[in-house]
């Protein structure tokens, strides 16, 4: 199982999932819905219905899924019953600490973090950067 | 066959992916390369060997090829020998003079166009403009 935004897809999320694949037989991927973006980091460009689809539409993934409101990571966990979660390199996310947490609850999977995708512009972050910086935008 | 830039997916370059691929057998898609796009549109936000990997790894796509700088579509017909070219609802060719052309010149191809996806937001001059105003670049 992997998860993220996926908001305008790059390279390093193609490599993040490539990676997610290679570890087990079927990949499941959490995409955030749009509550959870705004919350957690800013308001999307492309809505969670756009994204799914995207993300559905990648090789590697077998099964792209809306994560729900709220983000309760481990009612999503009873739901797909993953192996593996697969972090990707920069996301949030304490490995011994999800995974101490995963074991106190019973749960047998084990966290695994993908590694960085060597290409520059590959963060979401950038892309827009490049877009507002070419417009005539705030600088940076 | 199916081409163009594909510089930030959205959901209409998969609808029109997956059209394209359902009506053949294997799909090649021949991606603008840099220099092209700059002769046509404008410089583009994503490299040319971006572009082709995130392409690549797209479902519907069997090939993703770069295509060659000045463009020459005949050359590049002779190397993939396509059934069908299918062009995007919105790219700019005339299809009966593409057709005609084909026919001029000897080609067994059938020239078909994809239909419009029926969502918003699906062109990545939209997505730009989204991203430009809400980080105060110019006015739409």
């Amino acid at each position: 199982m992997a998860s993220g935004v996926f908001d305008i897809i790059h390279t390093g999320h193609i490599s993040y999932l490539e990676q997610a694949k290679a570890m087990g037989d079927e990949l499941y991927v959490v995409v955030a819905c749009d509550d959870t973006v705004r919350m957690k980091k800013h308001e999307p460009i492309t809505p969670e219905s756009m994204r799914v689809r995207i993300v559905n539409s990648l090789k590697p993934v077998d099964y792209a899924i809306l994560g729900k409101s709220g983000g309760d990571l481990f009612s999503i966990l009873k739901d797909i019953e993953p192996d593996i979660i697969v972090l990707g390199y920069d996301q949030n996310f304490d490995e011994d600490d999800l995974q101490n947490n995963l074991n106190d609850r019973g749960f047998h999977i084990k966290v695994v973090r993908a590694t960085k995708y060597g290409e520059d512009l590959t963060a979401t972050r950038k892309i827009i950067q490049k877009i507002v910086k070419r417009n005539g935008g705030e600088k940076q």
